[in-house]
Protein backbone atom coordinates (compact mmCIF):
# COMPACT_ATOMS: atom_id res chain seq x y z
CA UNK A 1 0.00 0.00 0.00
CA UNK A 2 1.31 3.43 -0.85
CA UNK A 3 0.07 6.50 1.23
CA UNK A 4 -0.48 9.67 -1.31
CA UNK A 5 0.23 12.96 0.20
CA UNK A 6 -3.66 13.72 -0.09
CA UNK A 7 -4.87 10.63 2.55
CA UNK A 8 -6.16 8.37 -0.18
CA UNK A 9 -4.37 4.97 -0.37
CA UNK A 10 -3.75 3.09 -3.52
CA UNK A 11 -5.67 -0.05 -4.29
CA UNK A 12 -3.23 -2.75 -4.87
CA UNK A 13 -4.33 -4.78 -7.83
CA UNK A 14 -3.28 -8.33 -8.27
CA UNK A 15 -1.37 -9.03 -11.92
CA UNK A 16 -0.51 -11.55 -13.28
CA UNK A 17 3.11 -11.49 -14.00
CA UNK A 18 5.11 -13.73 -16.30
CA UNK A 19 7.61 -16.39 -15.22
CA UNK A 20 10.18 -13.98 -14.70
CA UNK A 21 8.37 -12.02 -11.95
CA UNK A 22 8.20 -8.84 -14.58
CA UNK A 23 5.64 -6.98 -14.42
CA UNK A 24 2.62 -6.19 -16.79
CA UNK A 25 3.25 -2.36 -17.05
CA UNK A 26 5.53 -1.46 -19.95
CA UNK A 27 5.68 2.01 -19.62
CA UNK A 28 7.41 1.36 -15.90
CA UNK A 29 9.23 -1.68 -17.24
CA UNK A 30 10.72 0.95 -19.88
CA UNK A 31 11.29 3.54 -17.69
CA UNK A 32 13.50 1.31 -15.23
CA UNK A 33 15.25 0.32 -18.17
CA UNK A 34 16.16 3.88 -18.96
CA UNK A 35 17.10 5.01 -15.56
CA UNK A 36 19.44 2.01 -15.17
CA UNK A 37 20.61 2.91 -18.80
CA UNK A 38 20.94 6.71 -17.23
CA UNK A 39 22.75 5.42 -14.27
CA UNK A 40 25.95 4.03 -16.35
CA UNK A 41 25.70 6.36 -18.43
CA UNK A 42 24.97 4.40 -21.50
CA UNK A 43 21.89 6.44 -22.99
CA UNK A 44 19.82 9.35 -22.22
CA UNK A 45 16.49 8.47 -23.31
CA UNK A 46 13.55 10.04 -21.15
CA UNK A 47 9.52 9.34 -21.28
CA UNK A 48 7.96 13.03 -22.05
CA UNK A 49 5.25 13.85 -19.87
CA UNK A 50 1.50 13.54 -20.72
CA UNK A 51 0.54 16.47 -22.70
CA UNK A 52 -2.67 18.06 -20.62
CA UNK A 53 -4.88 21.13 -21.35
CA UNK A 54 -4.85 23.22 -18.28
CA UNK A 55 -7.66 25.26 -17.65
CA UNK A 56 -7.63 26.68 -14.73
CA UNK A 57 -5.10 26.59 -11.34
CA UNK A 58 -5.82 27.59 -7.46
CA UNK A 59 -3.01 29.50 -5.89
CA UNK A 60 -3.83 28.62 -2.19
CA UNK A 61 -1.76 30.59 0.21
CA UNK A 62 1.53 29.29 1.32
CA UNK A 63 0.90 25.80 -0.76
CA UNK A 64 1.78 24.64 -4.10
CA UNK A 65 -0.20 25.92 -7.43
CA UNK A 66 -3.37 23.28 -7.57
CA UNK A 67 -4.57 22.50 -11.10
CA UNK A 68 -8.46 22.37 -10.74
CA UNK A 69 -9.26 21.62 -14.12
CA UNK A 70 -7.21 19.69 -16.88
CA UNK A 71 -7.52 17.90 -19.70
CA UNK A 72 -5.76 14.89 -21.70
CA UNK A 73 -4.50 16.02 -24.53
CA UNK A 74 -3.79 13.83 -27.84
CA UNK A 75 0.31 13.55 -28.06
CA UNK A 76 1.40 15.60 -31.02
CA UNK A 77 4.73 13.29 -30.93
CA UNK A 78 5.64 9.94 -29.53
CA UNK A 79 6.38 9.31 -25.68
CA UNK A 80 9.90 8.63 -25.71
CA UNK A 81 13.26 10.24 -27.26
CA UNK A 82 16.74 10.86 -26.42
CA UNK A 83 20.43 10.05 -27.13
CA UNK A 84 22.28 6.98 -27.72
CA UNK A 85 25.89 6.66 -29.46
CA UNK A 86 25.41 10.28 -30.40
CA UNK A 87 22.20 9.36 -32.53
CA UNK A 88 18.59 10.76 -32.00
CA UNK A 89 16.53 8.20 -30.58
CA UNK A 90 12.43 8.10 -30.91
CA UNK A 91 9.77 5.97 -30.16
CA UNK A 92 6.23 5.36 -28.73
CA UNK A 93 5.67 1.90 -26.74
CA UNK A 94 1.96 0.16 -26.71
CA UNK A 95 0.77 -3.04 -24.96
CA UNK A 96 -1.63 -5.13 -26.79
CA UNK A 97 -3.57 -7.85 -25.06
CA UNK A 98 -4.63 -9.77 -28.23
CA UNK A 99 -3.40 -13.32 -29.21
CA UNK A 100 -3.49 -12.53 -32.76
CA UNK A 101 -3.32 -8.92 -33.95
CA UNK A 102 -2.23 -5.27 -33.39
CA UNK A 103 -4.99 -2.57 -33.86
CA UNK A 104 -3.54 0.16 -35.95
CA UNK A 105 -5.60 2.18 -34.55
CA UNK A 106 -3.38 2.89 -31.09
CA UNK A 107 -0.94 4.43 -33.28
CA UNK A 108 -2.29 8.23 -34.24
CA UNK A 109 -1.74 9.73 -37.32
CA UNK A 110 0.26 12.18 -36.20
CA UNK A 111 2.91 9.89 -34.31
CA UNK A 112 3.33 7.77 -37.48
CA UNK A 113 3.53 11.68 -39.44
CA UNK A 114 6.36 11.89 -36.39
CA UNK A 115 8.03 8.87 -36.85
CA UNK A 116 8.42 9.58 -40.64
CA UNK A 117 10.01 13.15 -40.17
CA UNK A 118 12.56 11.98 -37.64
CA UNK A 119 13.58 9.34 -39.85
CA UNK A 120 14.26 11.69 -42.64
CA UNK A 121 16.45 13.81 -40.32
CA UNK A 122 18.52 10.92 -39.33
CA UNK A 123 16.60 9.44 -36.23
CA UNK A 124 16.82 5.67 -35.13
CA UNK A 125 12.61 5.47 -34.90
CA UNK A 126 10.86 2.51 -33.69
CA UNK A 127 7.88 1.20 -31.73
CA UNK A 128 8.13 -1.15 -28.49
CA UNK A 129 5.65 -3.63 -28.41
CA UNK A 130 4.52 -5.73 -25.67
CA UNK A 131 2.10 -8.54 -26.51
CA UNK A 132 0.70 -9.20 -22.99
CA UNK A 133 -0.80 -12.38 -23.13
CA UNK A 134 2.80 -14.25 -24.36
CA UNK A 135 5.25 -11.85 -21.88
CA UNK A 136 6.92 -10.97 -25.44
CA UNK A 137 8.27 -7.75 -26.30
CA UNK A 138 9.20 -6.52 -29.62
CA UNK A 139 11.16 -3.72 -31.33
CA UNK A 140 10.06 -3.20 -34.35
CA UNK A 141 11.80 -0.47 -36.81
CA UNK A 142 9.07 2.52 -37.54
CA UNK A 143 10.10 2.09 -41.29
CA UNK A 144 8.77 -1.32 -41.10
CA UNK A 145 5.42 -0.09 -39.72
CA UNK A 146 5.42 2.33 -42.34
CA UNK A 147 5.66 -0.02 -45.26
CA UNK A 148 3.30 -2.86 -44.08
CA UNK A 149 0.14 0.65 -43.50
CA UNK A 150 1.35 1.45 -47.20
CA UNK A 151 1.12 -1.84 -48.31
CA UNK A 152 -1.43 -3.61 -46.62
CA UNK A 153 -5.33 -2.21 -46.61
CA UNK A 154 -5.60 -3.83 -43.23
CA UNK A 155 -6.45 -2.15 -39.33
CA UNK A 156 -4.23 -4.55 -37.85
CA UNK A 157 -0.91 -6.34 -38.00
CA UNK A 158 -0.63 -9.68 -37.46
CA UNK A 159 1.13 -11.36 -34.29
CA UNK A 160 3.04 -14.00 -36.64
CA UNK A 161 4.51 -10.01 -38.75
CA UNK A 162 5.93 -9.42 -35.27
CA UNK A 163 7.44 -12.82 -35.03
CA UNK A 164 9.56 -12.65 -38.75
CA UNK A 165 9.87 -8.66 -39.13
CA UNK A 166 10.48 -7.39 -35.39
CA UNK A 167 13.23 -7.96 -33.19
CA UNK A 168 12.23 -9.81 -29.69
CA UNK A 169 13.73 -7.70 -27.14
CA UNK A 170 15.54 -9.41 -24.45
CA UNK A 171 14.96 -8.32 -20.80
CA UNK A 172 17.21 -8.85 -17.29
CA UNK A 173 16.32 -8.07 -13.76
CA UNK A 174 17.70 -4.19 -14.18
CA UNK A 175 16.83 -3.65 -17.94
CA UNK A 176 13.28 -5.35 -17.93
CA UNK A 177 13.35 -4.22 -21.99
CA UNK A 178 16.72 -3.95 -23.20
CA UNK A 179 15.84 -2.57 -26.41
CA UNK A 180 19.34 -0.74 -26.91
CA UNK A 181 20.72 -4.57 -27.22
CA UNK A 182 18.38 -4.32 -30.50
CA UNK A 183 19.85 -1.25 -31.31
CA UNK A 184 23.25 -2.32 -31.57
CA UNK A 185 22.55 -5.41 -33.55
CA UNK A 186 20.56 -3.13 -36.23
CA UNK A 187 22.42 -0.42 -36.19
CA UNK A 188 26.00 -0.36 -35.16
CA UNK A 189 26.90 -3.71 -36.05
CA UNK A 190 28.71 -4.43 -39.22
CA UNK A 191 26.66 -7.02 -40.94
CA UNK A 192 23.76 -7.01 -38.27
CA UNK A 193 20.40 -8.31 -39.76
CA UNK A 194 19.73 -4.48 -40.89
CA UNK A 195 18.15 -6.24 -43.37
CA UNK A 196 15.76 -8.82 -41.71
CA UNK A 197 12.51 -7.37 -43.39
CA UNK A 198 13.66 -7.32 -46.80
CA UNK B 1 -10.67 37.37 -26.80
CA UNK B 2 -10.83 33.49 -27.36
CA UNK B 3 -13.54 31.58 -25.92
CA UNK B 4 -12.96 28.38 -24.42
CA UNK B 5 -15.33 24.96 -23.55
CA UNK B 6 -15.86 25.74 -20.71
CA UNK B 7 -17.53 29.05 -21.17
CA UNK B 8 -14.80 31.74 -19.77
CA UNK B 9 -13.07 34.18 -21.89
CA UNK B 10 -9.24 34.57 -21.71
CA UNK B 11 -8.69 38.48 -20.36
CA UNK B 12 -6.80 40.30 -22.95
CA UNK B 13 -3.61 40.97 -21.27
CA UNK B 14 -1.89 44.32 -23.12
CA UNK B 15 2.01 43.21 -23.46
CA UNK B 16 4.93 45.53 -24.10
CA UNK B 17 5.73 45.04 -27.41
CA UNK B 18 9.13 45.35 -29.09
CA UNK B 19 9.85 48.06 -31.98
CA UNK B 20 10.03 44.85 -34.50
CA UNK B 21 6.34 44.04 -32.57
CA UNK B 22 7.70 40.75 -31.05
CA UNK B 23 6.02 39.72 -28.48
CA UNK B 24 7.18 39.05 -24.95
CA UNK B 25 6.43 35.96 -24.98
CA UNK B 26 9.65 33.76 -25.32
CA UNK B 27 7.83 30.09 -25.29
CA UNK B 28 5.54 31.32 -27.69
CA UNK B 29 8.02 32.44 -30.13
CA UNK B 30 10.03 29.46 -30.10
CA UNK B 31 7.08 27.51 -30.63
CA UNK B 32 6.16 29.72 -33.82
CA UNK B 33 9.81 29.15 -35.21
CA UNK B 34 9.99 25.32 -34.08
CA UNK B 35 6.29 25.14 -36.18
CA UNK B 36 7.99 26.92 -39.49
CA UNK B 37 11.56 24.36 -39.04
CA UNK B 38 9.06 21.26 -39.05
CA UNK B 39 6.87 23.04 -41.93
CA UNK B 40 9.24 23.37 -44.58
CA UNK B 41 11.09 20.20 -42.82
CA UNK B 42 14.44 21.98 -41.65
CA UNK B 43 14.33 20.32 -38.44
CA UNK B 44 12.45 18.64 -35.64
CA UNK B 45 11.70 20.09 -32.42
CA UNK B 46 9.23 20.37 -30.06
CA UNK B 47 8.71 21.37 -26.76
CA UNK B 48 7.51 18.76 -23.85
CA UNK B 49 4.84 19.14 -22.15
CA UNK B 50 4.44 20.67 -18.96
CA UNK B 51 4.97 17.77 -16.19
CA UNK B 52 2.56 17.56 -13.67
CA UNK B 53 1.64 14.81 -10.92
CA UNK B 54 -1.75 14.04 -11.69
CA UNK B 55 -4.06 13.18 -8.46
CA UNK B 56 -7.66 12.46 -9.49
CA UNK B 57 -9.64 12.55 -12.74
CA UNK B 58 -13.28 12.20 -13.16
CA UNK B 59 -14.73 10.15 -15.62
CA UNK B 60 -18.39 11.95 -16.66
CA UNK B 61 -20.74 10.02 -18.63
CA UNK B 62 -20.30 10.71 -21.95
CA UNK B 63 -17.70 13.40 -22.28
CA UNK B 64 -13.81 13.64 -21.65
CA UNK B 65 -11.94 12.75 -19.11
CA UNK B 66 -11.49 15.56 -16.37
CA UNK B 67 -8.30 15.99 -14.24
CA UNK B 68 -9.80 17.44 -10.94
CA UNK B 69 -6.72 17.48 -8.38
CA UNK B 70 -3.17 17.87 -10.38
CA UNK B 71 0.73 19.86 -9.13
CA UNK B 72 3.06 21.38 -11.19
CA UNK B 73 6.17 19.42 -10.90
CA UNK B 74 9.54 19.97 -11.11
CA UNK B 75 10.71 19.11 -15.08
CA UNK B 76 13.98 16.19 -14.56
CA UNK B 77 15.06 17.49 -18.39
CA UNK B 78 15.16 20.46 -20.40
CA UNK B 79 11.90 21.78 -22.11
CA UNK B 80 12.96 21.42 -25.92
CA UNK B 81 14.50 18.51 -27.72
CA UNK B 82 14.58 17.19 -30.91
CA UNK B 83 16.83 16.42 -34.13
CA UNK B 84 18.40 18.59 -36.96
CA UNK B 85 20.71 17.84 -39.40
CA UNK B 86 21.07 14.35 -37.33
CA UNK B 87 22.11 15.41 -34.51
CA UNK B 88 20.60 15.39 -31.51
CA UNK B 89 19.43 19.11 -30.12
CA UNK B 90 18.59 20.04 -26.88
CA UNK B 91 17.87 23.01 -24.91
CA UNK B 92 16.35 25.11 -22.02
CA UNK B 93 14.74 28.68 -22.96
CA UNK B 94 14.42 31.44 -20.36
CA UNK B 95 13.24 35.08 -19.77
CA UNK B 96 15.64 37.19 -17.75
CA UNK B 97 13.86 40.87 -17.13
CA UNK B 98 17.26 41.99 -14.95
CA UNK B 99 19.27 45.00 -16.96
CA UNK B 100 22.56 43.39 -15.84
CA UNK B 101 22.38 39.76 -14.55
CA UNK B 102 20.89 36.46 -15.54
CA UNK B 103 20.16 34.51 -12.26
CA UNK B 104 21.65 30.58 -12.15
CA UNK B 105 18.58 29.88 -10.41
CA UNK B 106 16.78 30.04 -13.18
CA UNK B 107 17.83 26.85 -14.15
CA UNK B 108 18.06 24.05 -11.78
CA UNK B 109 20.30 21.84 -11.25
CA UNK B 110 19.07 18.71 -12.38
CA UNK B 111 18.45 20.80 -16.10
CA UNK B 112 22.40 21.84 -15.83
CA UNK B 113 22.92 17.53 -15.03
CA UNK B 114 20.88 16.64 -17.91
CA UNK B 115 22.88 18.86 -20.52
CA UNK B 116 26.11 17.46 -19.40
CA UNK B 117 24.88 14.47 -19.61
CA UNK B 118 23.59 14.23 -23.23
CA UNK B 119 26.83 16.75 -23.90
CA UNK B 120 28.84 13.37 -23.40
CA UNK B 121 26.53 11.53 -26.06
CA UNK B 122 27.17 13.93 -28.48
CA UNK B 123 24.38 16.27 -28.60
CA UNK B 124 24.25 19.95 -29.62
CA UNK B 125 22.92 21.33 -25.86
CA UNK B 126 22.83 25.07 -25.58
CA UNK B 127 20.30 27.72 -23.45
CA UNK B 128 17.71 30.44 -25.44
CA UNK B 129 17.92 33.42 -23.14
CA UNK B 130 16.04 36.46 -23.81
CA UNK B 131 17.07 39.77 -21.87
CA UNK B 132 13.23 41.18 -22.42
CA UNK B 133 14.44 45.15 -21.55
CA UNK B 134 17.03 44.76 -24.53
CA UNK B 135 14.44 43.22 -26.33
CA UNK B 136 17.87 40.67 -27.30
CA UNK B 137 17.75 36.68 -27.32
CA UNK B 138 20.79 35.05 -27.44
CA UNK B 139 22.01 31.36 -27.78
CA UNK B 140 24.51 30.61 -25.09
CA UNK B 141 26.44 27.29 -25.55
CA UNK B 142 25.64 24.95 -22.49
CA UNK B 143 29.40 24.05 -22.26
CA UNK B 144 29.76 27.70 -21.78
CA UNK B 145 27.15 27.91 -19.06
CA UNK B 146 28.53 24.85 -16.99
CA UNK B 147 31.93 26.34 -17.31
CA UNK B 148 31.05 29.68 -16.06
CA UNK B 149 29.58 27.94 -13.25
CA UNK B 150 32.72 25.97 -11.92
CA UNK B 151 34.73 29.02 -12.42
CA UNK B 152 32.58 31.61 -10.70
CA UNK B 153 31.27 31.48 -7.19
CA UNK B 154 28.46 33.85 -8.26
CA UNK B 155 25.21 33.59 -8.37
CA UNK B 156 24.21 35.36 -11.43
CA UNK B 157 25.86 35.61 -14.77
CA UNK B 158 26.48 39.47 -16.38
CA UNK B 159 24.94 41.09 -19.35
CA UNK B 160 28.27 41.51 -20.62
CA UNK B 161 29.08 38.13 -20.21
CA UNK B 162 26.34 37.05 -22.80
CA UNK B 163 27.40 39.99 -25.41
CA UNK B 164 30.75 38.72 -25.31
CA UNK B 165 30.35 34.38 -24.86
CA UNK B 166 26.52 34.37 -26.21
CA UNK B 167 25.30 34.67 -29.93
CA UNK B 168 22.43 37.06 -30.68
CA UNK B 169 19.78 35.05 -32.13
CA UNK B 170 18.20 36.80 -35.49
CA UNK B 171 14.59 37.55 -35.82
CA UNK B 172 12.23 37.06 -38.84
CA UNK B 173 8.56 37.35 -38.91
CA UNK B 174 7.89 33.22 -39.61
CA UNK B 175 11.55 32.51 -37.34
CA UNK B 176 11.22 35.00 -34.10
CA UNK B 177 13.71 32.79 -32.79
CA UNK B 178 15.70 31.85 -35.37
CA UNK B 179 18.39 29.56 -33.68
CA UNK B 180 19.56 27.41 -36.59
CA UNK B 181 21.40 29.97 -37.84
CA UNK B 182 23.38 29.88 -35.06
CA UNK B 183 23.50 25.73 -34.62
CA UNK B 184 24.98 26.08 -38.89
CA UNK B 185 27.58 28.91 -37.94
CA UNK B 186 28.76 26.95 -34.75
CA UNK B 187 28.28 23.43 -35.68
CA UNK B 188 28.25 23.02 -39.29
CA UNK B 189 30.65 25.55 -40.65
CA UNK B 190 34.11 24.85 -41.44
CA UNK B 191 36.06 28.06 -39.33
CA UNK B 192 32.59 29.18 -37.59
CA UNK B 193 33.20 30.87 -34.80
CA UNK B 194 32.68 27.64 -32.91
CA UNK B 195 35.18 29.13 -30.27
CA UNK B 196 34.40 32.44 -29.61
CA UNK B 197 34.14 31.35 -25.71
CA UNK B 198 38.38 30.54 -25.71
Amino acid sequence: MVNYPNGKKKTYVTQRTSAGGRGMNLEKDINTTNMFYLSIDKAVIHKKPTPVTIVSVDYPARSAAKITEAYFKLPSTTDYNGIYRAKYIDFEAKECASHTSFPLKSIHEHQIKHLQDVIRHGAIAFLIVKWTVFDETYFVKAEDIITFMKENERHSIPYTWFQTTGHLIPSTYVTPIDYLKIIDQLYFTLGGNHDKSK
